[in-house]
């Protein structure tokens, strides 16, 4: 690898190893002590370059292409603050499990604490969010370092994409000259080893093989034994990226004739296996404290994925005596109601594969049969409410899961979207890829987490937002047309933070108009305008034929649904009542 | 204090002591773990609350408002992702010591690291970028506890206005109830102290008095000793909030007879003192080492303030033979060329004035008058082009640094409207406090940070920002209607980032236009409608009448100026040669 400095050689080199280890695209923000990095990575011709102008929206775009993928994102940007503006993403990415490798420039070492400019500390400076931090030497055409800097890129992708997966920060000094200017004998012309030039047959310098947590014989047993019981429920919350096996879940609940209560963003509430398998939906719903006081309770309870999205089901799961086995890869008791008995280390697609193999339930056919009288329930008053024309919030995400074209990635911001299709997302056999940000459960990069999740794939995409967090995160709507992502983006409009009105603090205004529901007043249309988009303004009635209409339409269309929260809320509340009642009666 | 319950008591007990110690306005940003804080300020009578519904602009927003006052701002927001939010100000806050105040709500201790919804790790959140952090016990109507609180809130203020200035973290678990909600046996009915209730007397429960540095009467004769030379200069960077005494450094520069070199941002490049001072502000152009190689020396250099701007000043400076005293009050070497040779801890408007009533320089005329002629030098050629019609971006500084009704409050971005006020702002008599965020030089937070320093004055306020900086604080703009702040926000639009024609990063192309330059093709008209301001487009010739006639009319008007990035670089790189040339004759 020919260079005409010592930067241009060590950028290049670091992402020549990358691009062999498989990194296929990169988010850059522009900055001048970046410029090694940028220059090495838009020159490379299998790495796409994904240009943002906001490195707060470029991180969240490169976490919606990890969580999609799977596949680590790296990022670049320049020294300063800069580099905190990726704070919020590195959370949601640290919280979320998503492999993100964060390439930050910095001053060299005596510039460092100086009072340069643009210099601030940035050792450790996602503290303890990320999996990996390191300070990398200074740029140097020796073989050794670059023996170092081709594994220490094999081994940041690694950490990146271990168990768990997250965030890794590799800090980056660079001292001019940074653009590729030519410095002599910066260089030795006789630097030909294969760290400096890469392997000669091709292929990464260095390899990583790693396994995931598995149980010995003796332990699966023991745990299949445990679930050879008439009563079981399967609880799949929200999915590490990319998500769990369906075949591997359906194949178990197969094998114990339990059903799978699917979050909606554990990647079980949509897809084939919901002919064949039983998937709750409805339960955030109808598991009251009321209805469920005359069921019995299950004997075990088999968790994986991250705590569910529905406050009654942890409500239920708490409450219940049955034995609870969380299952985590990366050992970590992920239950903060703290009902769990059993924390079981495996990866929970092996292991549900694995345990399907030789679990031989006896089986209460009258067990699943209350579950599905429940769901049918829920699910005819939620359609009687629709024929009966009920405006209410909820009915935009229904719309969203019996509309969109398959196969769809759906993306639902915090706080209510994911709420709502929680509870009107009925299970069925489409192919729908559900995301959100539920690590951190900000509403900070929403739109930016669906573009790059959007990038990811060939997917029509779909995101569902609401005014607050589409506001939020404005510049992120700028990948709409620099990234070229067509997208659906449905904004839920109820000028404020509707949650507010699901929280006691809705009976105190003051203070509660002016510092929670915090209505604005903005009007959308003009965003259209500003970042190339077509915009369409409707009410919950005519929202499913416009948005029929637009995923099928090329470029990206903002509808915008006026809502009214508290009324959402309120119909919200009596259906519920409604299902309540007729379940316990 | 009566309450509820113990986190209203808490909170309530919080406010009421940062209001006795004279906090006047907070910022709040909606959220549920965050209620008490939020609900505790919004009942209180006695400071105005900034509600925002962006944490990162918020954050801006507190710190321009403290960068303008010197009084610290408090910042309240929710827990997980949003407090990250606050980073990128926070480290801006630490760098340009601005006093800031982050309370931070967070879950109880026995849901952290649990899996439980919207809880991260906010423990040091910031890192070293904070003053001083502290994790709040859990709210308890104990008197001990109520005097622990009352303690840490002046603490916390006195910590964030002490030497140095900067921000202080304080994090605050609460646990449901969040709302005033009652809650029996929460808060005894004897808790009559004055922790509980406050001082009889009223004021504050407890009081800081700090000293500044300040030497002794032999270490400030030596001192006078050393300034005793025939050539010196008064080099004054980029003030701490709220700036140093005009009148001070003048009494020191009539006292030695040396030229104060003042950085845009130092506050000393306007105003009644550039009447009797020798104001240098043209150095940026002929502090060439053409022009200098046949100057003398200076035999002593007198520097406070942040490290200069100017890249061709910190150059000159590091090129003398002069002995650089670097006077700092809180003993930091702000000085990346490594040329200061003493370093100083102590206030610099105290020691000026004191140094000015004993010290006797002996005079040197053609040293002044040196300087005196390359200002004139610079200014005529300048005002030649102006008068030509060239065309170039500095010329809009030029004008706003002219027309800007007296007082305003300038707000410069980086990175290049602060460089072009540096070169092209003239010293005068003008009542113009000119502000900027030079402690990262971030073009994140602009727009926010300039709106909060509005917000805390009754000056006129003007932006000065570019096209990239302008969009990267979009959200930020709602504080326009939303905090009720009349501003004039002049865009810069030449398309991308215009300082990269100033790099040598502009000879490689690609990557210089898609990585570097980043042209984005933004029409920014839609903004005004967005959020409600006039706005207008002008070139740079029809800038000067559309800005002085949108200063003096109310409401928010955006001007938009379209200039040529590589045009203006350009005129600025000749007019530079004609003024070097002309010097060094």
């Amino acid at each position: 690898m020919s260079a005409p400095n010592r930067n241009v050689l060590w950028a290049r080199t670091f992402v020549d190893e990358l691009a062999e280890a498989g990194v296929s695209a990169v988010c850059i923000t522009p900055g001048s002590r970046s410029t090694p990095l940028t220059t090495a990575f838009d020159e490379h011709d299998d790495i796409h370059v994904f240009s943002h102008l906001d490195e707060r929206a470029s991180a969240f775009f490169a976490l919606g292409r990890a969580r999609r993928t799977g596949e680590v994102t790296p990022l670049v940007c320049t020294s300063g603050t800069a580099a905190a503006n990726f704070h919020p993403a590195v959370i949601e990415a640290f919280q979320s499990r998503v492999p993100l490798l964060l390439l930050t420039a910095d001053r060299p070492p005596e510039l460092r604490d100086s009072g340069a400019n643009q210099t601030i500390d940035q050792e450790k400076l996602y503290g303890d969010s990320v999996r990996w931090y390191k300070d990398m030497p200074e740029p140097e055409a020796t073989d050794r370092k670059l023996r170092m800097l081709r594994t220490t890129a094999t081994r940041a992708l690694s950490e990146a994409t271990g168990t768990p997966s997250g965030p890794v920060h590799l800090n980056f000094p660079f001292r001019k000259p940074l653009e590729p200017t030519p410095v002599a004998d910066d260089v030795p012309a006789d630097l030909d080893t294969e760290a400096a030039l890469g392997r000669e047959e091709g292929g990464a310098y260095v390899d990583t093989t790693a396994g995931v947590p598995e149980l010995d014989d003796d332990q699966l047993r023991q745990l299949a034994q445990d679930l050879e019981v008439e009563r079981g429920l399967i609880v799949a919350g929200p999915a590490d990226a990319p998500g769990v096996d369906h075949e591997a879940v359906a194949a178990l609940a197969h094998a114990t004739d339990f059903p799978v209560v699917a979050d909606p963003l554990s990647g079980l509430r949509f897809g084939g296996h919901t002919r064949v398998t039983t998937v709750l939906g409805g339960y955030d719903a109808y598991l009251d404290e009321q209805v469920t006081e005359d069921w019995p309770d299950p004997k075990i309870v088999f968790r994986f994925g991250a705590s569910p999205t529905s406050k009654p089901l942890r409500k239920y799961l708490a409450r219940t005596d049955a034995r609870q086995l969380v299952v985590d890869p990366a050992g970590e008791w992920r239950e903060a109601e703290y009902a769990a008995t059993d924390l079981v280390v495996a990866d929970p697609s092996q292991l549900a594969w694995r345990l399907s193999q030789i679990v031989r339930a006896p089986r209460d056919p009258s067990w699943t049969e209350r579950w599905k009288a429940a769901e049918e329930t829920h699910w005819s008053a939620v359609d009687s409410a629709v024929d009966d024309g009920e405006t209410f919030e909820g009915r935009i995400l229904a719309d969203v899961a019996d509309v969109a074209p398959e196969p769809s990635t759906v993306f639902v911001s915090n706080s209510m979207p994911v709420r709502d299709i929680d509870r009107f997302g009925r299970p069925a056999a489409r192919n729908l890829t559900v995301l959100g940000n539920r690590g951190a459960s900000g509403i900070d990069g929403i739109t930016s987490t669906a573009l790059g999740a959007g990038s990811a794939t060939t997917d029509d995409l779909t995101l569902v937002t609401g005014d607050i967090a589409y506001y939020h995160d404005l510049s992120g709507l700028l990948a709409v047309g620099r990234c070229d992502v067509d997208a659906t983006i449905v904004v839920v409009n109820n000028d404020g933070g509707g949650i507010f009105h699901m929280l006691p603090i809705e009976d105190y205004d003051p203070p509660f108009t002016g510092q929670f529901k915090t209505p604005h007043g903005l009007d959308f249309e003009s965003t259209g305008d500003l970042f190339g988009m077509e915009f369409a303004r409707v009410d919950v009635d005519g929202f499913r034929e416009t948005y029929a209409e637009a995923v099928t339409t090329p470029r990206t269309h903002v509808i915008e649904v006026e809502t009214d929260a508290e009324s959402s809320h309120r119909v919200r509340e009596s259906l519920q009542e409604q299902v309540v009642d007729a379940l316990s009666e």
